[in-house]
């Protein structure tokens, strides 16, 4: 995320100018502004049920880089979008958007600058949905395109062959998955209606709103909604000894991070242990002597605090993660605590030696990190305080479609069993 | 619990007739219905506010047992409970009460048979409050006298010298905790009322409902409440192959069996491995080949599933841990599962031998469990689905009042250092 | 083992008098003395090379019970020991003997008494040379029939499908497995000679002696020996409160209990914690509050102490393994000792309930034990102190041949790999 | 270490040649060679006692840097040294030397280069003994100076308030350790000879070889010799993709690098996990996808692998710990083998990013390391293979002397308890 090619508007215009009008790329300030879908609960273990007001519009494709598979499945994914949906407009990352965007007979959209410096609030202006193709790192990244928003579109996931915990759908499986989720809460009175409105409505540039009435023959019955999983974030603020937030990527945004997995404060390339006081509820806990801290999601249980030891926690647990690397003490067990409980991290002024990796989702805050810094984290609140809707955390669409008769599978007990080899047994192969 | 005395009621009617009327025990039917407070939600951290609608007048006392020390507290206590609030009644359990009533100057009630056995509705149909002197084993046997009651009265306790991670108070501070506890959601309004009620007012035996304007000076101002830990108990089910529930102490005793801190599956005294299968939402998770299996409340986290490698979790965060004992895999990490998850243990038939435990809060099932056997488990739900209102769990009372001004004690944290010696820094004492 | 049938001596000799001589069961009596062998060092990590003297002549052949496709790989294994190495005479415990020695155009041998009570010695005092058919149940097992004997003959082990990680050998791999072990150390010199001595030599019913110069064109080459893993096991004494030996399981057994994996004590069927005093070369190490202790050889590493959290340990690593069940501390981490550090677990009066489950190797020593009681645990030694000769473990035939050119296996990382899926990678499979 | 101030030759010889003679710093070149003790078996638990031929000569005293309190010390403890055993000569690392020489009357040696670059060789050819100041680290440090040689002299070593787990001795007791060390092997016959050698002896500079007879009243009795605990090393090779050492810290030295806790490979500072293939004798064990992975001594099993969730292992184990460093494996057990397992861990080239820690003792090697190296580890031979003399591992003085009748301290079974708070009880303290 880090090393994105920085964006350069001019030859894409020039490509524009030229002859292909439809290749070319444009700027998602063009795009109609986003839907926001509701979200119903279910009693189905705590999944809730996606409802589109109105069809979604505007798509954020994201991908695995330097995986030319993977780049031709986005465009075989993005060509089926385009036709199935024309109403439908993809936004790319700009450097996928360069490299795709002249295999498309179609416009594509993108940011005029890195999404990751001066335009996420852009992105998350415009985004009705996300799609990715590639692991948990791939959808870490995505997440982290929106770690200074609120609320977070549902995210649609492809695993491309690369183990993932986090993904849910096999590629191949893209038509039904995309389907299900675009069309999700549209009641069958629209869809049975037979306005032909698909071809007359785009007086450019783009309808309004469209309906899903224009949708002929794509209803699924009422209860066939896309099914969600709240994944809740943490709140990441990082200060400097003085009380300066750190963790400000540009200078647009401002206010806490979310992340996805976790935030770690660690030893890095320091060959000593660090001391870190660690904090609750603005009470003192305990010292850490250890490689560093991890402050988790549940989401996050079982990726680096696993390898730290531990427990695995379901993601609908509303918890945060303690867990410590490597302590120089026989008895920190790791913590489970409340997700509203506010946690700190003080690299303790007794550290020799200045260095320090402070990490957010595995990517390294490169400046400004020493002794007497703070990393405060709070669970992210999953509800509008005043409306009671939901709006925090990351809405991913699990496989299986509410109230379907068929066997659900349990994505996350699966993905226990089959990804990280849990209570794997012990004899040979058959 | 299992080796109470069996009640003989004669005995104790006859000291009654003989002279001293007053060391005399009663039938706990006696004793006025019990008074239900409500719980109001704080802005400290998950903690409620006591209020009783009016005061409470029913005590139910417990104490370890075969500890003379402690049972001399109990009478002190009690001669403060009787001779500050004469209002209030005191139950003991009967092997208590005939062990101490000829020291009291007062009656004290029982039940009319072993608290276990036939009548623990009617325990719990009396008491209004409970206080426990001992350590955690007491809590836990308290606890268990309320092991099918859906609504657990609120819970005062006395750490008595032994290591206790349950226990909030310390004895010398009975008086101040009782009163509290007895003050909590009392309006000042009433209680400068001076009408000097407290001497006319028992004339049928007890009064129906006292009201704080009785307690002249008693006030505490509003905002003064006990505070409540809610402690979210399991809902536990045993099932014979045949199906049949085998968890039922009493012929009068029917459904699910409350458990504080956990239930486990253990190989007990056979020298050989387990074969448990795991269901977790109606579906089969693994195949457990161990020692045996623990489902555990947070609050029982520090206790059996600790030692087991589990994860340390707050009693706040809504969950169940499913800790496997032993387990004969490198790959079986402890699972914590969002609390309203169904998860069954069934003892395969694949098991040699037909030995097997199954302990709910450290006491055995003593028949009926063998192969095929079933443990269902959920845990429970916190409140009323119609009217909201919170209703179960362990309503522990914790030190410390809402909205004081002194430093408010963490409990929890607390302990962690004080007890389980969590994180203790190497290096010689000073 | 505890359910050995008891031995009738006189059904046999009657079926011996009847008619089929040859069928009949035979006491181990009648059988030439124990043929003891050497170990020469090799350089191949730690293997000794095995060295018969003269050609084995006496084997026991243990198997798992109740199996009966495993009774019926004895009889074939039984039919080419006799017919190929015609010298060879079978020993079989009581009831397989009973079993299958109606199937067998043979004699074979058998205690006249449970080998595990009063006759032990004379299984030893005869046996030259184990072989087992089953999993590490069946090797333990064998390994139990030399519990009191100092010096263990070497076991040629074959796992029957079931899982073994003790077991080296697959059954289809007898023959070669059989001649190596017999052949091993036979000089060329001999068995180039060709003196037709076989069809001579049993006159008196067993040759004093045989010769490898006998067995014609079996020689494998000088350096084509067995190779030789020495468990190390622990000298296991159990003593009364008063200071009386527990662990005597007959009359005529005295001294130490050799045990190939562990000796636990364990609270068993008493649901509550026990209370362990451990003590290391005669000094107070630590008070263990735990669901029980492990003291584990290395090669119990991989069995009890790996399911309680102790570390894998190569069984030539010669040392002690301290390994505490489901303790309630957070600071009680496993320690590897070295072999020769004496250790006692105390069972200390502190404890409630008098019931505790002493096990060695799985067997539970039944009656004795109690609060007061001592285990008391050395490694044995491997070598005569005067001449320096191997004595002590169990001499284990690995898998491949000394000096072979053919890629020798590994076999303790192999079973780490293949059985318990150690560090077994992530993702899905292929 | 890698601080070192770098030695100025020229201001000492000035201050030399100036005036106060006594207080000068002279090279190491000047003093006589070293004497190597021998080392006898005691029953003692695998202790060994201490012998030198003749009284040592050179003690090389180190001590923590930037710590008033310890250098105040070094200078008391070389003012005994100097007044109490006249022909002991004292070598001082160079910053040292120019810390304190114009306190100290009398002449200190010291390298001409920093010790750590071009003259290790030097060092370890005129140290008799060590002596150290400090913690745990001052020894590591200590030890490094001998990383290169195969005989390292005894070590005394004295914590200095700083928490330490290889440190024996407390300052306090210096005089008493001191005579114990010096006097250690001297045979009460020439101690009790009265020849005044003392005065005669230095014709200047230093006699050729002192005699105990020397030293009036100073024997200690044939017996009460220094108790020896050897520590096992490491030996570490660390080679480039082309197969290049690495670990050579500078031109003079070659060959392996001897290492008293461990080696690690680490991902440093980037925030991805490394992939790391590990071999054993020469095979393939297992692909770790990890933090990182330690090989560790049994010294090494109470430092960083202990943080990693290595057993702990007692010093005489002759054993290799190979412990991963937060493995992505939920099945990733430490492992213990024997003392003379190669292992190898190669940094494969899956791995994205180039940056890798790895670490000796703590200190870092700053270049060089990348993808497709090599880390090659064997556990140090401690005896001669000619002669049977213990040759390898660092000779530590532990507290009490052979064959004392006063209890003996086992310092490693204190250590457990008092520094890293072994098993450490729960309950509140008293
Ligand atoms: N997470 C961890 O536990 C880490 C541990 N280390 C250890 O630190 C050592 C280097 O020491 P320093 O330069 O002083 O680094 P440091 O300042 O990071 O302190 C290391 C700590 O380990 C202790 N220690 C060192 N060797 C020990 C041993 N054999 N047994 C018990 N405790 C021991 C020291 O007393 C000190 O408390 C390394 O060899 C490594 O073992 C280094 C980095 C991280
Ligand atoms: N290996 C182990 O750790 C074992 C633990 N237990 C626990 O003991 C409980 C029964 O207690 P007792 O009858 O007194 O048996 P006990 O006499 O075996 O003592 C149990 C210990 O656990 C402590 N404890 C109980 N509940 C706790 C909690 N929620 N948090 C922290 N510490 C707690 C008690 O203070 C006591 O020290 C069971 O519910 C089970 O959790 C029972 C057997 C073995
Ligand atoms: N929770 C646990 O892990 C328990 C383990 N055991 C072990 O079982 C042994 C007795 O065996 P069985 O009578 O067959 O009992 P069992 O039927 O309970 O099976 C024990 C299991 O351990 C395996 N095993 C035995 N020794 C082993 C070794 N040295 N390395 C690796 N795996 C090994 C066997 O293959 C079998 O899978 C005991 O010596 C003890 O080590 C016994 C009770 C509980
Ligand atoms: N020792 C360890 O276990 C380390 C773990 N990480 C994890 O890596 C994440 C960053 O991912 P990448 O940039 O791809 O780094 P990466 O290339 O180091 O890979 C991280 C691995 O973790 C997996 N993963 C990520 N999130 C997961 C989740 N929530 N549940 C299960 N598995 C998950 C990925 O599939 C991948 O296999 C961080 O958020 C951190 O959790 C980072 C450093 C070390």
């Amino acid at each position: 995320m880090s090393s994105l090619v920085r964006y350069r508007i001019l030859p894409w215009r020039r490509s524009f100018s030229q002859s292909v009008r439809l290749r070319e790329i444009k700027s998602i300030s063009e795009l109609p502004n986003r839907t926001l879908p509701q979200y119903r609960e279910t009693n189905n273990h705590g999944l809730l049920s996606l409802q589109w007001p109105s069809p979604p519009r505007n798509v954020l494709l994201t991908k695995k880089n330097n995986t030319p598979a993977i780049t031709d499945s986005l465009v075989e994914y993005a060509n089926h979008i385009h036709s199935t949906y024309p109403s439908m407009n993809l936004i790319l990352e700009p450097h996928a958007a360069e490299e795709v965007h002249s295999q498309l007979a179609f416009p594509v959209f993108t940011t005029t600058e890195p999404a990751s410096t001066t335009s996420p609030t852009t992105v998350s202006d415009k985004t009705d949905l996300i799609s990715t193709l590639g692991g948990d790192g791939t959808i870490l990244h995505a997440s982290s395109l929106f770690a200074h928003t609120r609320s977070v579109p549902p995210i649609l996931t492809f695993g491309m062959g690369t183990l993932g915990f986090l993904g849910e759908w096999k590629f191949k499986e893209y038509k039904r998955a995309f389907r299900e989720v675009y069309m999700s809460g549209a009641s069958d009175a629209y869809a049975s209606t037979t306005s032909p409105l698909t071809s007359t409505s785009p007086s450019p540039p783009y309808p309004t709103t469209p309906s899903y009435s224009a949708i002929r023959g794509k209803a699924m019955g009422k209860t066939r909604n896309a099914r969600i999983l709240f994944r809740n974030r943490l709140r990441v603020g990082v200060f400097s000894p003085t009380g300066t937030r750190i963790n400000t990527p540009t200078p647009t945004t401002t206010g806490d991070t979310y992340a996805l997995n976790e935030v770690i404060v660690h030893r890095g390339s320091s060959p000593h242990l660090k001391i870190i006081s660690v904090y609750v509820n603005g009470r003192f806990l305990t010292e850490a002597v250890a490689d560093g801290m991890i402050i988790s999601s549940p989401t996050g249980s079982t990726a680096y605090s696993l390898s730290s030891g531990g427990s695995i926690v379901h993601p609908l647990v509303p918890s945060l993660l303690l867990t410590p690397i490597c302590p120089r003490s026989l008895s920190f067990r790791p913590l489970v605590l409340p997700a509203n409980t506010p946690i700190t991290l003080r690299l303790s002024e007794k550290n020799r030696g200045r260095e320090v990796e402070v990490s957010i989702d595995g990517v390294r805050i490169s400046s400004g990190v020493g002794v007497g810094m703070e990393v405060r984290v709070l669970g992210e609140e999953m509800r509008d305080r005043l409306s009671g809707e939901w709006c925090g955390g990351v809405p991913s669409i699990v496989r299986g479609v509410v109230g379907t008769e068929e066997k659900e599978e349990d994505h996350w007990v699966g993905g226990l069993n089959a990804l990280l080899k849990f209570n794997y047994p012990f004899g040979e192969e058959a």
